[in-house]
């Protein structure tokens, strides 16, 4: 293909943009496609939404003016074509810049980009914000928002739509309808979309034109022709506009055409070998499953949720399929994902519930009212919390502050395969709280040692090793780091240190805290999230009226962009022999 | 009116209510609504949405077999005539029992009730996850949810509708459609409904149906047979079912049905006075209200906008009118409201977003993601933050725990009148970061002192009064408890204490902390909020490693239900005596 490109050559701004003719921008999609999915099999990424967009996109920045006009990306985890025309082409065509550019919008990057996002359904709201400040302003440029029907059914983007219709001035939504969440789509509105797509967008019954909006169906969502046409005719209205834009995800590659759920979002090199299901594996996820496939075989009240990320939990297309009605994908909902778990727990049922740790903060209210005031007894999986070096828009490291500051909440943190099972069973067959366990990353290796923890006797912390002079309470995923510390504490200072694996983040176990100030001048205390409002906090509150000093170790509040683990460890000392030198300066 | 009531007296249960005939039903209307009206007026409480709801309640406890089937009230501040029909009528028939219940549903109270809630556009996913426990068990009864029209536009709400449409099994959710929330109806589906109530439910252009619902539409939902043969008409259905209830929110009381904004919620005796729109008065809302009424005159960029509840931030239906198109109501959406708020301030407008702080956790990933991750410079201002004898649906101690921990967001604590007003000008025309300022509660009197604090300046505490060996940090409206804690400990221990007013909640003055090491054992926080990831616990891990003793003072994590302040304050040892007291043990 190399010899035969040469559109994208002269395409460094949307001005380049519109000087094309439409067999040059056909040819440009085709030359954005191969290097998008080129770079995405090199680096891993989002595939199947921004192979979607491409013809879209080119459309979009023939027809309007960006950055005048004002373009705003939902998730923004389709916007690499976007990123190709607004002078980032080089983040996909040159290996060398792949890590140049972040995976989602950023305005550090580029005028052309308005928003960093990276949750979904937020969109329509923050071009509504654009748009009324233009208003108030006086001025006359055109606001687009790009949501995908996968995003609908959050809550926020219906606040938004219903906020969007009444503006009284110039917004134009392209809801981009590929029939796909990130799995399929949930809900009642996703039959009305269909109803409109097989009816080209004239069916009387319709959500959009309910709330209020000027409609119009596009089906052809990959004709620039068509597309530019409508984007035409729908630019520098004095009204509110939707735009119904139905498209194929991940357009152009057979595969990802056929496994849309697969190709969401793929690992380096992914499409260089044959896909084949998982067979289950070693990891939190498949052990989670597997527990609620045999538990399902014996008690009906079991009920596996996800809020749309069923790959997150381990729960895979053969585990859906096996345990049947034990199972429910309430798509982008997390606010309902949790009231409803809520009220099945309420009537008697077993609801788990998993969510990702970066999104379990998108309902907060629900896990306080709907939930943990009422004390139902639902159980909530939180996956992949702690420290990383993701996005900033995908940070994991909040769920501790977020959760465990909630009165009646018992938030846990297991170390190891054992104590992960029992707390799972104990969380879903007791009925006196609301429970939510931070499911460690990686392989569920056993640790060894059967866990035989009566977890109903609520915030008894476990001694893992006794000692003296220094205690380490390490939680959950950091119980391995207390191990290290404790090593170097040893070889270092000489120091043979008390190691705590507390397992309760949501209270302090007092009695085993007051019996350290016998023997203890210092209690270290880890934890793999933010620091502020976090677990150690806690313990050196407790111990503030004593002689007992206390240095707490976890993350900065701070939104790190993509930066190396290892680097961040670094940062916030969390390293034994960083660990040692603090000690060593207060003793 | 006293002689003649007798139909009340033979209903103390549902089943009592299933043998009345229609007359005797209606009689037990007009007595419901006068005992609400004398009671709330005597109490003060929710008036208008209870005087719409009474015949409908007397339908469904006629039709339906509670608790086997299951009534869901959304906010539940609607649910007074269904617990004069559960067995608590005596709660306002007697005035000795008028506060032996609370104002919500309580499941504490009454098997009737099913879930403890105050927040609004829970109740249709509250209501599904009870169904779904239903059909996992194999059971048959009836779930319905009663929501308010204005409840509507909650995302909750529509992620709700969204997944109950397609339930598959029995759910009746109620929409008691009366034209308002507690202002008036804000988006784009308040027009579908009227569209729907101006054709008796016939246009084919139906919100309800568009997600997928068996809709039915009563105009008339105040007459009991009507009401009743629609109710047995969706008894018992296989699958999801709408009803649109078309009532007259006040019914009964002529003030009440008039101005429904006004006597959504009353004080004690305010019936007996004439009601007269304020004048604008000292407090904090009315401050605030001037504030943008004058800046909106100079600026065309400022905007203050509100998610339905303008009362809470002194958004009189006066100050509406004066400021124009510089306000907004978008509704019960605090999701939408923080990213719309972002996208303006993004565009160069200036939002001023007024919430209460119980509703504050309404929108955490949009504090967050949307708006904190993006750095964009809003104004928020968080109304009634503090430790209170509310009802537990309304607690007002979390938001310094949800705000405080979000990396980027400014959040600030005045202690006067002129350190707010300072503090509100800094934030509105400053470009650097998200400002939320928590207003204090009751009068805004000034201090006497002009503030000309640079604000710029992040994180710089107020030394208020220097002295030795005790350090008083006293955090927003609790400055003033520390003056008092200050006096105390010269009186009872001899000490001249250091008073400083921090004023910043989100982060530490590592410079002045630094200083008190040298002349002071220990320091005193106190915070007029939880202290579990409070402002405090923060102060505790600085000074961990060293010698210095920290005593923090703020609320426990639990959720007072309408327990005296006073009785807080003891129980958090918030009093100058039991502070001293600790002051003293630990010296």
């Amino acid at each position: 293909m190399e010899q035969t490109i040469n559109v994208l050559d002269k395409v460094n701004s949307p001005e380049d943009v519109k000087k094309l003719g439409v067999s040059e921008m056909y040819k440009l999609a085709d030359e954005i496609r191969h290097y998008i999915i080129k770079k995405v099999n090199t680096t891993g990424g989002h595939l199947g939404p921004n192979l979607g967009m491409v013809e879209a996109t080119i459309a979009l920045h023939y027809v309007f003016n960006s950055p005048a006009d004002k373009i705003v990306f939902d998730v923004s985890h389709q916007c690499y074509p976007h990123k190709f025309l607004t002078g980032r082409k080089e983040g996909f065509t040159n290996p060398e810049q792949y890590q140049a550019y972040t995976g989602y919008t950023a305005p550090e990057e580029s005028e052309h980009d308005w928003f960093k996002v990276g949750h979904t359904s937020t969109s329509v709201s923050l071009a509504c914000g654009l748009a009324k400040a233009r208003d108030l302003k006086g001025g006359n440029e055109n606001v687009v928002a790009i949501i995908g029907d996968g995003s609908l059914s959050g809550g926020e983007a219906y606040e938004g739509l219903n906020n969007a219709a009444v503006l009284g001035s110039n917004i134009i939504i392209i809801v981009n309808d590929n029939e796909m969440s990130i799995a399929e789509n949930h809900g009642g509105l996703y039959k009305n979309l269909k109803l409109l797509r097989d009816t080209n967008g004239e069916a009387e019954c319709n959500f959009f034109k309910s709330l209020g909006f000027d409609y119009y169906y596009i089906e052809e969502g990959h004709n620039i022709e068509k597309l530019i046409d409508l984007f035409n005719k729908t630019k520098d209205l004095n009204h509110p506009v939707l735009i119904h834009m139905h498209t194929i995800k991940g357009k152009g590659l057979d595969a990802a055409e056929l496994d849309k759920e697969h190709y969401h979002w793929i690992l380096p090199g992914e499409l260089d070998v044959n896909y084949s299901p998982s067979q289950g594996g070693n990891d939190y996820g498949s052990l989670t499953a597997s527990y609620i496939e045999q538990k399902s075989l014996e008690d009906n009240s079991i009920i596996a949720i996800s809020p749309a990320t069923p790959g997150v939990s381990g729960f895979s297309p053969e585990f859906r399929k096996k345990v049947g009605i034990h199972y429910t994908d309430v798509g982008i909902a997390e606010e309902h994902a949790v009231a409803f778990a809520s009220g099945i727990a309420k009537n008697g049922g077993k609801p788990i519930l998993a969510m990702m740790s970066s999104f379990v903060q998108r309902t907060y209210d629900q896990l306080s009212q709907d939930l943990a005031l009422n004390s139902n007894p639902a159980t909530l999986l939180i996956f992949w919390g702690g420290i990383s070096g993701a996005d900033a828009t995908h940070l994991t490291c909040f769920d501790i502050p977020l959760i465990s500051n909630i009165p009646n909440m018992v938030y846990l943190a297991p170390t190891c395969r054992e104590e992960y099972l029992r707390m799972l069973d104990w969380s879903v067959n007791q009925k006196d709280y609301p429970v939510a366990i931070r499911v460690p990353a990686g392989d569920a290796n056993p640790a060894g040692q059967e866990d035989n923890t009566d977890y109903s006797i609520i915030n008894k912390y476990k001694l893992e090793e006794a000692g003296s002079k220094a205690a380490i309470i390490g939680l959950g995923s950091f119980l391995n780091l207390g191990r290290q510390v404790k090593s170097a504490l040893k070889e270092k200072l000489g120091i043979e240190a008390t190691l705590i694996n507390p397992r309760f983040i949501t209270g302090l176990d007092r009695e085993m805290l007051e019996s350290l100030k016998n023997n203890h001048d210092i209690v270290i205390t880890l934890e793999d999230g933010m620091l502020d409002g976090g677990f150690g906090e806690k313990i050196a509150r407790y111990y503030g009226a004593s002689d007992m000093k206390v240095l707490n170790y976890g993350a900065k509040k701070e939104f790190p962009d993509r930066v190396p683990l290892q680097t961040l460890y670094e940062r916030y000392r969390l390293t034994p022999d960083l660990i040692v030198e603090d000690v060593k300066a207060c003793l």
